[in-house]
């Protein structure tokens, strides 16, 4: 199986593993459409990577790692997406869980989605259980407060916001739980990993923020401007397109140059190009500020 | 340390982790106000009470097991008072989480608390790594679908209702959790438990629609009659209010012959029929229905 396979697999058992006759069926359907059909899964190909360039002796535990950390992101979506927060009844050119579903269901399903997230890690690493609870931290940490994606998005509920911890906690802390838990997974030293994690999550929030002015609806397969109808903080405002791109391209090069080495580096410098120029193409930005060269294109 | 002591301290030392200077305050504020103060915190004392019976060997693991299931308990009832649930601004006799902090702190903090109970169990069951699977599965099982509370909660967004699975699921999955996690925290078999929780779990969700009926807002703390104004099923409604009584002493005579045989047990009976004196007063009963006998009383 290649790495797309893996994930899918193991995003798959999880959710299997909620299914059962004697459920209700309108929240196992909402909890299946909070996961499947994916995205870029961009989360739990960065735990693979990382836990193959360590040398993965147990790839089961480190796609399930990364299948945990995409459950908890999947949640975040489904509750990002209530009427109290973004009141998105689409979601990836489709309808959100609570357009298809409803507000109940929506907020019970995210509920699922974060225990089954823990659920099958625990499963997973039931033949390495001396890496289970520095996995469990690390996807804890990743969501929780004071410093996860949970704590990102109450930020947004604070009369003063501290940007940097806003942004960090938001975007970043579920990247660095995918460098650290690939590390983790795979029985290696998890703290070299970290810095990859920080940089990638910043990256792709300007990437966001990027594409949120520069892409229409349809494009991106959910509303277009959502940032400055919500007055959300934004890079792409802050630092005008061409000053965002250019920011981001700085970004992936602080991440490339942060991949400790190791057997597969070479192969995870790839990787991060590869991605980087999937978030921010270089056709889009020919396009809307043609004056931008691309440092990483 | 007494168990309320236990329990009050293994909940404060899961809750500070989730406190520091960089977090979101108004978040850090309403995951403290979801579990301080607590009510009886009756599931946190069955683990114990079980963990003990069987000889506990790491106290500290019981309480913070019994501890993780109560976090669950006070996640589910921040969701349960969301508008598009039951809307409840009061709680236990003053303001409900949504009610002080709004909706969207609401949903993050129950969000929260469901990470930080398996994050609080990790870190507790690192001393004896081999018991931190079956825990976190036990967990997970009382409040995942398709029979944890969350699908007890989502039973009420299905057109026809499975009550049995309904009533199950909504209040004895996570009394089943609690004497299960406390015969595994204590390293003991944790199959012959499972029926304590069950009938425990049946008869607090009966003594609930009895109190719901029978008490007003300002005894209850929360909103009164809310069953019939809902349309929720109820036994109350089913049996009658005297019926209900007598059905609820038949469960806790239940619950207490299920009881294994163990070093503890006749303290545990003791214990069940304290409990069940709290739940159901005999002198509610006079005033109520001077006709019915109380077997149990």
């Amino acid at each position: 199986m290649d790495n797309s396979e893996l994930i899918e697999a193991a995003l798959e058992a999880a959710i299997a593993a909620q299914e059962a006759p004697e459920g209700p069926p309108r929240l196992a359907a909402a909890i299946r459409h909070s996961v499947f059909p994916g995205g870029a899964r961009i989360r739990p190909h960065l735990t693979l990577a990382v836990a193959q360039a360590c040398g993965a002796d147990d790839v089961s535990l480190a796609a399930a790692a990364g299948a945990a950390i995409e459950l908890m992101h999947c949640a975040s979506l489904v509750h990002d997406d209530l009427p109290c927060f973004d009141n998105a009844t689409t979601r990836r050119g489709r309808p959100s869980v609570f357009g298809a579903y409803g507000e109940r269901l929506a907020v019970l399903a995210g509920d699922a989605l974060i225990v089954t997230a823990f659920q099958s890690l625990a499963v997973a690493a039931s033949k390495n259980p001396d890496r289970m609870g520095p996995l469990m931290g690390t996807v804890a940490a990743g969501v929780a407060a004071p410093s996860g994606i949970v704590a990102g998005q109450a930020w947004e509920c604070e009369p003063r916001v501290a940007l940097t911890a806003y942004q960090r906690a938001k975007t970043g802390a579920l990247f660095v739980a995918a460098t650290v838990a690939g590390a983790q997974a795979a029985g290696a030293a998890s703290a070299p990993w970290r810095a990859l994690g920080e940089w990638l999550g910043e990256a792709y929030q300007v990437a966001d923020d990027i594409r949120d002015v520069a892409m229409d609806s349809e494009q991106l397969g959910k509303p277009g401007g959502q940032d400055a109808a919500l007055g959300r903080p934004s890079s792409a405002a802050e630092l005008g397109l061409s000053g965002a791109i250019q920011y981001f391209d700085q970004l992936i090069a602080y991440a490339s140059a942060s991949i400790p080495s190791c057997r597969g580096s070479a192969q995870l410098r790839t990787l991060v190009r590869q991605e980087s120029r999937r978030l921010v193409p270089v056709e889009l930005t020919r396009k809307l500020v043609p004056s931008v060269t691309r440092i990483s294109a």
